[in-house]
């Protein structure tokens, strides 16, 4: 039988301890969990950043795998730790809109609000209960007892995704969601199948969808659908952040046209 | 059987193959052996920094964990490489101070200053005893080797550990041992139990300790007890060490009064 | 039976979702691979870089690893990916010259050009080949399937390598090739022996090898033989980049006299 994967992502970095002593929990009490991760550099606090990084990623991992997330600027107050289990997998988020892209498409077999202490660490620290709450949930997830065992069901808020779907023609409105280690802005566009797109960004006009990023010259801007089936702004060989001169980027909005 | 664990403690950073390579040779010669980063990213040559790091973290790793810690500026001089095992542990360093902590609260069973050649990889560079020394004779002492095997026994300088262990009311002083990803300053001043107490760092006056971040509002500094029982000066939704206009930070004092 | 070994190599940071999605479809194929990385932070399409890198780590890794090299630029194009068998390892790796210092010193028991879907994730993304080929192409690999079964045979370029080899007195003139984290200068200068050898770099002059950084005084810059067997400039305690007020670095000369 295949080792259950537990998946992590946090705001934690990687400087500190603090993603060290999470494996060090799993590992105490399953020994068998196979740990992955997926990031530990989403920027501190940054919720919305979190959801489209798990989003874009969970669909790649096995069946079954537990994805423990981290984002929490609300650690030790009343906030809740859920425990969500879909037909695939199952995702611990604190309830604070980090599965909101998770919840959008996937059907929610159990919902649980996490409180039960004997699945924790003895110790609580109040600004850590990722390595004393959530660590020793996912540990005890993987050994396969139920979701069911660590707390009360919960009823969870749908809330709207930021996705704008383009299926037909006309002026559509989106904006960067997101700017990868290679300076690629990724957008809320959603474009299902190939259209005739021509993009209006700052002041550049993209007057066709690329296919990939040798389609232009070195150090030249385009537009293409990246590898989340998202529009996303690049430069070849380049970095669009940069060359754009975006000092943030996220919420910079564009608009498309389609024919 | 469990798989033997060993966590690794460096400043080699990731960007190059170092802590790549330590991994490979590990496990060529152990391919059962499970190995867990702590973290890489200490300052490069900061033995007290690792010291600190390697403390806060140890007691969350799987029983017998082989903790292997490379910040080693004297690597390839005369300087020892010691091997320390305890009752729950085995520890693998430089003899440079590195073990202080850990040595100030553990029982030591042996301690070896590490010699036999044949433990180690045949040709060894005097620049990167972590590829040749340290990660060969972890995967050996992880396969059952004794440490006693690696060479004689050594005795071990127990020095003073910088905590300040607040147990009565009075005033008492401290200083920023450490710095996290979050930019949270963490002090040498250890709290047992709850006490009344008000905190003087620079120019700033906290009147009380707070039990979590979300019990300021965003944007505010507080005073706690982080995640290692230790006093930590944070702000919430923030980042302590831009707060206060910070440069290094380390060495900073504080003064606390307790009622 | 040891378990199979994956190495990986790119340029994709670890900011992102990236390396975590090819871990997560590798472990979804063949839960049974051992996933090790040796960096991910190769700077963006430096594929010159990632050659030296890789060459730098891969003698240190479990037989028969199988090594997984991303940095490809024209991800998408009409370039080949290229599996390459030598008689210890196995190599996957973009026909841009990443394997270029590989092949100079191994020889090839097949190179085949990676064309049958089959081996492929359902929908390929034309920018994410890493996800989408590389990464269960490795997966197959790592299963026993043959490199034979993913395309037709291919014909290698066998470019030259970069590296001096030093093997008499005389006047010999070498270059930066690499920067690592310690700021440590890595040129391709390789001494096979050790000789008398005076250095010049910039406006300094070295009057002998070094064994080791504590050699000379804290602060003071030396010269020695780096770990992988190549003339490194570097600075006791200190960094050499920052001493030598450096901005890029790679490619800047140096001149050493060997008597």
């Amino acid at each position: 039988m295949n080792p259950p994967t537990i998946a992590l992502l946090t705001d934690f970095g990687t400087k500190d301890a603090y993603v060290g002593m999470m494996k060090g929990v799993i590992s105490t009490m399953n020994p068998d969990a196979k740990v992955l991760d997926i990031t530990h550099h989403i920027r501190p606090q940054q919720v919305a950043e979190a959801a489209f990084v798990l989003w874009s990623a969970y669909r790649y991992f096995p069946e079954k795998t537990i994805f423990v997330n981290v984002v929490d600027p609300t650690v030790g107050s009343k906030r809740k730790i859920i425990v969500v289990k879909t037909p695939h997998h199952t995702f611990i988020a604190p309830d604070n809109g980090l599965l909101d892209l998770i919840l959008a498409e996937n059907e929610v077999y159990h919902a649980v609000s996490v409180t039960n202490p004997q699945f924790f660490l003895k110790h609580i620290s109040p600004t850590f209960h990722g390595r004393d709450i959530f660590a020793p949930v996912a540990a005890h997830l993987s050994t396969g007892i139920a979701p069911a065992a660590m707390g009360n069901n919960t009823n969870l808020q749908h809330r709207h995704t930021s996705f704008v779907s383009v299926e037909k023609s006309g002026i559509h409105k989106g904006k960067v969601i997101y700017i990868d280690h290679f300076g690629n802005l990724i957008t809320n566009i959603r474009i299902a199948k190939p259209f005739l797109i021509t993009t209006q960004f700052l002041d550049y006009d993209f007057d066709s969808l690329k296919r990939t990023y040798s389609d232009v010259d070195k150090g030249q801007p385009l537009c293409l659908i990246g590898s989340s089936g998202l529009l996303e702004i690049a430069v070849r060989d380049g970095n669009a952040k940069d060359f754009f001169g975006v000092k943030d980027g996220i919420g910079l909005e564009l608009e498309i046209s389609v024919n």
